[in-house]
């Protein structure tokens, strides 16, 4: 990354620095660092902290300081730090914004934080549809000036300040000067509602590709507008709460490298907590076939193969499910396509890994004095049991997330432990059942 | 999703019936569906579908509408679907296009798709600083009716066509008219290489949370612009290629739905099988530890259990650290602070496991008849295996990640199944040692 800067070289080497170390530094350092830089500099760390951050900085400011700061924000974002804050705070930063700041600001908290009223900034533009092209770019230079989130895009009102149309800016500039708005205007215009789900903006606004989108709300009165800029934000955290929940973790929150010790230890300790409670069940599983295992020994061998072999196929499953859940690209009425395509593919996987086990078994070198003399016996049993816990796994992995997302849940939450830890118990009665067939009146 | 449409009614249901169905469709169903919608519904339909659904459209339409639906794709665009293609078709492609597009997409042909060059527009708005802004207003006037990307950044080049300036319109328009570009304009700019990766693109435009980021090359000549919304679809696509693979499955990079059994099953046997092969080695330890059972079985009971937990908090330290990798919140020389976080936290993990593990053996009602005398010492093993398991699937899922991206491999492929089979293997070393240690002389 090149950078050409007006600020010195010392300044823009002390801003890096001090960005390099913020997740290290305590809120002294982190005070003081800011404080020595220039406006420009410091104005540009500013914005790029993520709200938490904005939030800790603001709070450790001196009065005034935190005051010229926090006006620095744009609604939106000021509104998200409130959020964050707790009640108190809330109150006494809502009260170092000037006046109009402070009712858009509050309005926008009435929002939940992950739905479109909560994204939207309130600072958009807007027109009449019987204004000349001329007025409005007369009009536009104004706003452009003072408090529009973007001048990018205008929005047309009708006298009940309902939506009738759109026109860009660069339409509108290129547009001859006499004609009215309503001439030059689109009268179809996406927008969504301001209770849709950030996810669902997200993904619709990718599919739309507009650079912005307005919200509106059940009567169709605009509310504010959504910028795409703020969509990244969206799609990186909601990937890496997917991701971490994928990983058994519940969502962090913050940087990997920001969260304690000890919020870590929580974060983590509940679900593997769960899923260990889940696997004592194939310790008393296990214990049913106490038995069988005293007589034929070699049967514990291939227990962590198969079971693990469960839990990796039923993962891949899962995994590609919640993905595609979280991209739109599959809705909860498409469950039984996906299932008849995970009962082809497991088919195909199981029967793949089963004839690999059964070649491990019977080719052995040593496979009369590793598995006695009923060896092709048990190269049957893991080969079959491969075949029926691969299918099972790839379905369980696959509607975990369905049944999750039907009953309201997260489909992420089916992640990759959970599958394995519920494919292992259940993996264990097939292999144990398979072996029962095989070896009956043999090993058994 | 509000809509107001001067379409009719029976066409928006026909664009929306035809979405709906387009995973599913062959494609001379495509092409009947799409020529029977209105330009507007076609154009938005068209521009909404991903680079390689847009290739299939071109390719399945006759000759002259294949001319006419290219030449609506901006050039980066255009080149996005002239690289998915083969080279004879990339060639008649090409032909389609006018003179000038033609040298845009060639020139954008000869970088990687995956990396800054790859994404960027050629289209930028370009001024000197010499200019009055009455000027440079007059002349982005035409710029918004011809053929520019965006208007919204326009950047100021020297008469070598380096980069010296940039200026918002917001800033230009909101100008007074006789001062120059040079005095309204930031010379403090913000640029990407262009053979940046894409993923470090995304996070460099997050931070900045610039709509638009100029890409030079290593002299600083101006060779494009990537605006934001291009970075949406890079962020969603980089997330949904990191959660496949952290569920163990190559990246299918098409939408699952419409991805062939054959291709799903070519795409997830690969590493289903490696990590078979993987898991086949657990056999051989446990062989190794045949005696040990066959000695105590009641040993057998606990292995599920046991390696699973390694396997869990190996997932959840790996997808931790590549999520933070892949945001740029870890680099690789943070690996000390990393390794020391999930050594403290890890070890807080293993001793909840043991505890409860602990318990269960211990304060089991039947634990006599289940575990025989010894079941203290049963309990100690368990427990103690536990906390050391934890420890070690922790630092092994933590650390792979580095590993893999130290050696220019992607950190994602530290997938949950992968860890999950490395711990397996020494978690069956470190649990039969453990027992070893407390149960020589009583059971073993």
């Amino acid at each position: 990354m090149a950078e050409h800067d007006h600020t010195t070289l010392d300044e823009n080497l002390r801003a890096e620095e001090l960005r390099e170390i913020w997740s290290l530094a305590d809120s002294d350092e982190k005070v003081e660092g800011f404080r020595a830089l220039s406006f420009l500099e410091a104005e540009a760390l500013f914005l790029s902290l993520d709200t938490r951050a904005q939030g800790e900085l603001l709070t450790a400011l001196p009065h005034n300081e935190r005051q010229m700061w926090l006006r620095q924000l744009p609604p939106d974002d000021a509104a998200d730090v409130c959020q964050e804050a707790d009640l108190d705070t809330r109150e006494a930063l809502l009260r170092l914004l000037d006046e109009p700041t402070r009712k858009e600001v509050s309005a926008l908290l009435a929002y939940a934080e992950d739905e479109a009223g909560g994204l939207m900034s309130p600072r958009y533009v807007r027109l009449r549809p019987d204004m000349s092209v001329d007025e409005a770019i007369k009009y536009l230079r104004r706003a452009a000036r003072e408090r529009a989130e973007t001048i990018y895009y205008i929005y047309v009102l009708d006298a009940e300040q309902r939506l009738v149309g759109v026109v860009s800016f660069r339409e509108l500039f290129g547009a001859a000067p006499e004609r009215t708005v309503r001439d030059v205007m689109r009268t179809s215009v996406l927008s969504v509602r301001d209770d849709l789900d950030q996810e669902a903006v997200a993904n619709f606004m990718a599919e739309s590709k507009l650079m912005a989108v307005p919200v509106v709300d059940g009567e169709g009165h605009i509310k504010g507008i959504v910028t795409v800029d703020d969509i990244v934000d969206v799609v990186r955290e909601e990937a890496t709460e997917d991701i971490q929940k994928i990983g058994g973790t519940v969502a962090l929150d913050a940087p990997y490298l920001e969260v304690g010790v000890r919020e870590l230890v929580r974060k983590r300790a509940g679900w593997l907590t769960v899923l260990f409670l889940g696997q004592l069940l194939t310790a008393t599983a296990m214990a049913y076939y106490e038995d069988a295992i005293a007589r034929a020994v070699v049967l514990a061998l291939f227990i962590p193969l198969i079971i693990s072999s469960g839990g990796n196929s039923g993962s891949q499953a899962s995994t590609l499910v919640i993905r595609a859940l979280a991209m739109g690209e599959v809705r909860l009425r498409d469950w039984w396509r996906v299932f008849v395509r995970e009962l082809g593919t497991s088919l195909l996987l199981g029967l793949i890994l089963g004839f690999i086990g059964l070649l491990r078994v019977v080719l052995w070198p040593t496979r009369e004095t590793l598995y006695g003399e009923h060896f092709l016996l048990i190269g049957y049993t893991v080969s079959v049991s491969l075949v029926w816990i691969v299918v099972w796994g790839s379905i369980a992995g696959s509607m975990l997330p369905f049944v999750l997302h039907r009953f309201g849940l997260d489909p992420a939450s089916a992640s990759a432990p959970f599958v394995a830890t519920l494919v292992d118990v259940t993996g264990l009665v097939i292999y144990f059942s398979v072996a029962t067939l095989f070896l009956s009146g043999t090993l058994l």
